[in-house]
C-alpha cells in the first residue's frame, strides 16, 4: 500500500476500534483528499447505530456527515477509506458525490455493492487487512442480532 | 392513487413545504408501514443540508433516521414516499433495508437511481405530482448553487 492509503485506512480502523470500545458496531471510515500525492484527512467517522440509535450513520455516511458541506469539486479529489465493504447506502453515497476511489479494509465479513461501484467507474481496492477482519468477526460473533439489523437482514436465532 | 399513497405523499410534501419555509432544500419523505391496507406513518423527514450543514440528511435518509432502529422485518412492510426521485444514496438506503416499494412525487426536476431500484425488484411508482414539481422548480431557480451541491454536481454560473 502507498503511504496515503496506509494513513487513510489506519484512521478508519482507529474509528472502528473506538466504536468497538463504545459497544458499537466496529466499522470506521475516513474521507481523505489527496493532492500532489499529499493526503489530507477531511473527516472520519464510525457506525453509530448502537450509540445513537441511528439507521443511517454507517462508517462512510458518518465520515461524510462529519465532513459537513463540501462543494462537488472537493469530493472528486477524495478517496473514501472504510474498514468494511460498503453497503448499498454507503456505495450510493459514494456515487452521489462522485468520489473516484474507495479503499476497503476487507470484504470477507460482508460484501457490499463493490461491483456497482466498479461498473460506474469507481476505482475500488480491497486490502484484505487482518486488523479490520478480526475486529469485525469478533463483533459479529458477540452481537449477531445487531449486525443483522445493520444490514437489513432478518435474524433467526 | 390509493388512499395510503395519497396519505404518504401528502406527509412527504408537507415535510418539503416545511423545509422550504425554513430556507432549506424542499424535499420530503415518509416511511409508511402498510398492513391489511392500513397505513401507519412510522416517520417522516426532510432534506436538512442547509438547516444542519448535513451532507447525508436527504429527505429519505432523514425519514429513515427519524424512524430510529427498526428490525429488518418492519422495513419489508413499508413504502417509502418521497417528493423527488431518490438520488444514489437514498436509493441505496432503500436497497439496504429492502423496502419493497417507493412512491415518487416527481422525476422531472431530477431523475435519481430509479432504474437501479427497479432492476433489483423494487416496485417504483412515479406520480408526477404538480405540487411536488412546482415547489422543487421554484427552489432550483432561487438557489441553484445549493441544489447542485446537494446532488454532487459542479455549479458553473
Ligand atoms: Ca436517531
Ligand atoms: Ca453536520
Ligand atoms: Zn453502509
Ligand atoms: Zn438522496
Amino acid at each position: 500500500m502507498e503511504n496515503a492509503d496506509q494513513l487513510g485506512l489506519s484512521v478508519a480502523l482507529q474509528e472502528a476500534q473506538n466504536g468497538y470500545k463504545e459497544g458499537g458496531i466496529p466499522i470506521g471510515a475516513a474521507l481523505v483528499r489527496i493532492r500532489d500525492g499529499i493526503p489530507e484527512v477531511l473527516a472520519s467517522g464510525r457506525n453509530l447505530r448502537l450509540q445513537k440509535s441511528s439507521a443511517t450513520l454507517h462508517g462512510e455516511t458518518s465520515a461524510l456527515e462529519n465532513a459537513g458541506r463540501l462543494s462537488a469539486e472537493v469530493y472528486r479529489e477524495c478517496t473514501m477509506y472504510t474498514t468494511l465493504s460498503p453497503c448499498s447506502m454507503c456505495s450510493g453515497a459514494i456515487l452521489l458525490y462522485k468520489i473516484p476511489r474507495v479503499v476497503i479494509g476487507e470484504n470477507a465479513n460482508f460484501k457490499g455493492d463493490e461491483e456497482l461501484l466498479r461498473s460506474r467507474g469507481v476505482d475500488v481496492l480491497v486490502v484484505d487487512d487482518e486488523g479490520c477482519k478480526s475486529l469485525m468477526a469478533r463483533f459479529i460473533e458477540e452481537k449477531p442480532q445487531e449486525w443483522y439489523e445493520d444490514i437489513g437482514e432478518i435474524y433467526s436465532h
